[in-house]
């Protein structure tokens, strides 16, 4: 009788709704498998009904359309493989701690999305001269703690960002349809954004004339850098340069020898350069191995780094990456009051025995 | 189309070997699913063969003898239902922090298990006058970061433990034959201790008339109250009275209004008289009703308490628990250098908005 398999799963934080994240350091694989896919849900999973496999397109646009699934499937499309990170990523590593899933480096996965440019789309409806910003609103929605009533999840894109040629309506992920939990049949794809922008269960989508206000674009995801004001606050956008140390696991012991210290790194600026890994807890870094990719910015890449561990002792590892617009991931992670956009250094600490 | 379901996971700490946690905050159920069941290994799973549905006894005794799977079945047998806790459970809050898997409250699951007594095997082996304690042997072996050589994982209890009524070998949980990540075929079950006393795979059993000093005896599994060396260090043994608050989860959001508070109480000594609520961070305390079962000491119990969240605001919700030799659970844990035993007051900080 074989020995039984060993497999990570998902983390829950949350059950009511849905909120796990991906088993980070324990998957290899570029494209993250279904069941690993991290999951973050702001309401319970929606029923999806004929409805959903229409889009209404309308707003400050010339002709009002909708677009069937099948009519989706028949317009120009592409591929992009694309690292979805939720804004509350590693949340659990603020100092001082924030309310909020506790998220550690999870919160993040990658696959290859397949659909149509959004401004591909708008070819068919054409453009008034008084657009201002894209409205996408998913098919979830629910009560929140801070405001009475129900409310859809909507987020707005500025023009230029909704007009990227990489923005996509997706329909497929890795090569089948979307699995129900990621958005299911349609789903908005924002490469290089958090994910929040990434709207699941997309139902339609309305050209505006001024900003849009919802709670999760003008309440939630917004950086509030005091404790007890909104003063000062911005809006959560680009996805910040940043690295994981995947191996070795924090706190774990290991046996005098080389060891390979590796993980990932990634950015919503241009595209990775750099990885540089610190054994003494800062005072010194050193190259890590890097792969190369440079035809895709918008995925993670795998870095690696052989240790030498020759000496028993308590060490304290870190990793840090940098990018080709000159971002670089700091010492220390900007505070905010409701956690997003951490991206400092990641830390590991190992006994070597 | 209905809406997809949500389930927890097991929470992995580390695959090869695998170590994962209960989802415990997601738990109901007074017995835990297989799936859902902490699995926690010290080296690879070992393969079962044929040998392995035998069980030999020798040592300090009068007659040799080698039971068969078949023959257990065959002898008087009970069922209990018994928590089985890892030593190491919520290792992750001790300050300062410690070396080895980084266990928050899950490293813990209930089952009924059936078996025969030890004491009842003996009975067709006899006992010499010199036996001291009891050695167990599992199947699973290796190495150790700390150690040359391979090890098998062995314990031993002494003779007045391992002869209690309830110490069991056990060849059932719930109705079933044991899972084989939970020890098939044979499992020893030793009620009211930490866990690594109830060996998996359990291939034999020897009487002996020196103490036992195998690794994950004299080395692992002891309290060392220092950090540098190792005086004062006593062996890791019964269960610490000990509460865990499931829900609210950890720096959660809540509406104002009512919320029940929920967990699990359990001890080693006796049983749980008194469960104790504080909503003000320690300052004042009130009962929470308690699950009645004084039938059984060996089961965790629910608890569960009204709180009436009338004020926004952010709070430090905390529980403890008493039980019926006089423990109560400390505001902080005794620390030691390999983070066994901890059982300080159950913490979650929410935010009522």
């Amino acid at each position: 009788m074989r020995s039984p398999e060993s497999k990570p799963y998902l983390v829950t934080r949350r059950l009511i709704p849905e909120n796990q994240e991906s088993p980070i350091p324990f998957i290899s694989a570029a494209v993250t498998p279904e069941q690993y896919f991290y999951r973050r849900n702001h309401f319970p999973y929606p029923a999806i009904s004929e409805q959903s496999f229409k889009l209404s397109v309308g707003g400050e646009i010339l002709r009002p359309l909708v677009f069937s699934y099948q009519d989706l499937l028949r317009l120009p499309s592409k591929e992009i493989m694309v690292v979805l990170e939720c804004s509350g990523n590693n949340r659990r590593h603020f100092a001082p701690k924030v309310f909020g899933e506790q998220w550690e480096g999870g919160a993040m996965s990658q696959g290859v999305w397949k659909g149509v440019a959004v401004r591909e789309l708008l070819k068919w409806t054409g453009l008034q001269a008084t657009a201002k910003e894209i409205l996408f609103e998913g098919s979830d929605y629910g009560s929140r703690t801070d405001l009475e009533g129900e409310f859809v999840f909507a987020r707005s894109l500025p023009l230029e960002k909704a007009l990227h040629p990489d923005t996509l309506i997706a329909y497929a992920l890795n090569g089948n349809p979307i699995p129900y939990k990621q958005g299911y049949p349609l789903r908005l794809i924002v490469p290089q954004w958090y994910a929040m922008a990434s709207v699941k269960w997309l139902r339609s989508i309305t050209v505006i004339r001024t900003p849009f206000n919802g709670p999760f674009q003008a309440n939630d995801y917004m950086y509030y850098p005091e404790k007890d004001s909104d003063a000062g606050k911005m809006p959560v956008t680009t996805i910040h340069v940043d690295s994981i140390i995947q191996q070795p696991i924090d706190w774990s012991v290991l046996e005098v020898g080389a060891h390979q210290i590796y993980g990932l790194a990634w950015t919503g600026t241009g595209f990775i350069t750099k990885v540089e890994i610190s054994t003494d807890g800062g005072n010194h870094w050193e190259p890590a191995a890097i792969q190369k990719d440079p035809g895709n910015p918008y995925r993670w890449i795998t870095w690696t780094y052989t240790w030498a561990a020759t000496q028993k002792g308590e060490y304290t590892i870190m990793s840090r990456a940098a990018d080709s617009l000159g971002f670089a991931q700091p010492a220390e992670a900007r505070w905010n009051r409701k956690g997003y956009g951490y991206n400092a250094y990641s830390t590991v600490r190992v006994k070597v025995e």
